[in-house]
């Protein structure tokens, strides 16, 4: 274990005891201290970005990835709008979820309260240094952050200026903490601090879950994977079905709530394939399809079970025509990963029976599978999207980072 | 892996993918047919039980294991009652959390939806497969039950007899299943059996917990342990305190939510401890107790630093004199294991700083500790006690069985 960062793990539990009892007006305050520190050090962050940029492009970083790792004054205006956004979110903690007078006079009430300490691992983006940081601050907690190797002096930086922010107004000393080792046996402590971190999420790709998930000691917050799906009913109005399958497709592939295979049902599939296909291979999509895709659209690759396995989070999209509404659940039961599930229909009753037999964080009738985000849920800044179904499914805001307790008051009660 | 736990759990999963729609008027016909079907099963019961009974005196099982073991007419009534009270609970599936209407006509709703497939891994006692299986199938839930090699015939007759009369009414083949094998690699194949089985729950002893929780590779829902205080302030009131504190240790030492160590002000503890103690060595405690316990009541064994980390789960109490509350606070930090922690007080504003600052499941103000229990916090039966800050903190009853879905209905929205 790094000695390092359990040392920061347990400021962290120090700082979040102090935390859970801070009132919000302190942590807007540090929120808002924040924005302005981090407007009043652009120089210094470009600065510490130009390093970071530099050994990208010396290590060969493809442009796309180096852009992903570029802060400009306009992206650092976005988080100081970003901050200020999650200071106005409704305060989570506190919040009496349900209380009752027992027979025996006590009062039990059960009491939204911060989770404790919370790690994210993330890559790439500098700003999530700063999204992850407002939303665990927002919600009570303390956070240990750690970015990717080729952020680290971007991300530093904005550590170093929103830590001392918020320690400047009130904030407990370790409230925010950057790993500054950029090691695998730092991470790997973080992720192992067990009775020290309460809860980890991980921010990126697959390959750093899967990572996260392998290694992990302590629990976890993610999501498994979006093979998302969308169903074309019998019934489907076939303009409204084509609009919503290539929104759900190309108007983000990379993605995890974007769609990965289309299902149609057989009587639909001649109106809508031709004219559905031939949009999305103008859009550059490689389409892929089963025989019965084929014989309608030739253009059409053909696909193999492997297809219905894989999330691409590229423009690829598998097509699959099937024999009725139970055939699409089972396809989606069989492949789909419990993210985001649609059907397209005018019958109330398939979708009634679509949304009961569909086990996934987000059901959706009628309407892109891409609305799968905490701002499109109403819940403001999110930092994922949770695949689990144990304490938070769909989107993991600022309520998804708190748990509760139960608190019991009486006046000398004892059980027989 | 045990490839008959294997299928077993896949007929589980297919099981609760019926079982997610099934109406409550179903499941409680379920639950009131195993009632009659136990009732009309008691012979049989009583004849199996018995050849567990013999085994277990042929091992030369305690008194106290045989009585746990022993199934008699009136217990097997007292399970036949558990069951309709079950029937009578709460229907937590399909309650509506929360729901919006977003400014792009999208209707979002928060769902309760069953959690799927549910393992209970538990010891001795064989009404917990009944008490189990109730809670599992009134959530909507498939259950798959790994009970102690001790009581197997009874239990095999027990799920026998409800799975079949459950199945007579209408629920899905494979919705309450028990492993036969009391092999260990059983056991070990349901709790790695990834993506069938969605939630372990231990019931028994902290040995049995600490095996599923380092071989687990589904998530699991337990307690690690109940090291349960109770301080009494210097303003407590006399008798109310002593009342407080011999319940919690006396009135059943043997479960989590006893009371193991008790923090006295040094303000009180002159007129406390002296009648206190001598009414706990009466009751048989045996006292163990810091230097400045041990000048009031010599009596006291002295404690040590191991007495503070134990839960001893017997008529043993560690008590230690405090200067604060603040040093109440800390000692409780240090060891506390986050189950149910309590203060004695007169002083509002001491039992607030004492809510705000215990991060347990349960935090209690004047009242006994040993009322954590899903009966007393009025949630009906519980399948055990959550120490976890994720999912579910305190009693797991119905409620903390289920998880939630969103439900997003449009008329064809696309995401910008």
């Amino acid at each position: 274990m790094d000695e390092t960062v359990l040392a920061m793990a347990r400021e962290a539990k120090s700082a979040s005891r102090r935390l859970s009892s801070i009132p919000e007006s302190t942590l807007n305050a540090a929120l808002e201290a924040m924005a302005v520190a981090l407007t009043n050090s652009q120089e210094l962050l470009l600065l510490e970005n130009a390093k970071d940029l530099k050994a990208g492009k010396e290590r060969g970083m493809s442009s796309a990835l180096l852009d992903r790792l570029t802060l400009t004054p306009a992206r650092i205006c976005g988080m100081v709008e970003g901050l200020r956004q999650v200071a106005t979110l409704p305060f989570p903690v506190g919040e009496v979820i349900s209380e009752a007078d027992r027979p025996n006079g006590l009062h039990i009430s059960r009491v939204r309260v911060p989770i404790g300490v919370i790690g994210i691992i993330y890559e790439s983006r500098p700003n999530v240094t700063v999204d992850s940081a407002a939303l665990c601050i927002k919600s009570g907690n303390a956070v240990i952050l750690r970015g990717g190797s080729e952020a680290i002096h971007s991300n530093v930086a904005l550590a170093e200026i929103i830590s001392k922010a918020g320690e400047g107004v009130g904030l407990p000393t370790g409230a925010i903490q950057l790993i500054r080792s950029t090691d695998r046996e730092a991470a790997k402590s973080l992720m192992q601090a067990e009775g020290l971190v309460d809860l980890l999420i991980p921010r990126g790709g697959e390959a750093l879950k899967k990572t996260i998930l392998e290694n992990a000691r302590v629990p976890v917050l993610t999501s498994l994977g979006g093979n998302c799906h969308t169903y074309i009913d019998a019934s489907a109005d076939v303009k409204m079905a084509a609009d919503i399958a290539f929104n759900a497709k190309v108007s983000r592939p990379s993605v995890c709530n974007a769609m990965e295979t289309l299902l149609v049902h057989k009587e639909v599939a001649a109106a809508l394939l031709p004219v559905l296909v031939k949009w999305l291979i103008e859009a550059k999509v490689e389409v892929r399809g089963c025989d019965r895709v084929r014989e309608i659209c030739p253009e059409a690759i053909a696909a193999t079970e492997r297809d219905w396995e894989t999330e691409y989070l590229d423009l690829i999209l598998a097509i699959r025509v099937v024999d009725s509404l139970d055939e699409a659940i089972q396809h989606i039961q069989d492949y789909g990963t419990g993210h985001s599930e649609a059907i397209v229909t005018a019958s109330d009753e398939n979708a009634t029976m679509f949304i009961a037999a569909i086990d996934a964080a987000c059901v959706y009738v009628n309407a892109s599978t891409r609305f799968t985000d905490g701002f499109e849920f109403g819940l403001g800044a999110e930092v994922g999207i949770s695949t689990q179904k144990l304490h938070a499914r769909g989107p993991i805001g600022l309520r998804e980072l708190t748990t509760y307790k139960y608190i019991v008051t009486g006046t000398g009660q004892i059980r027989a």
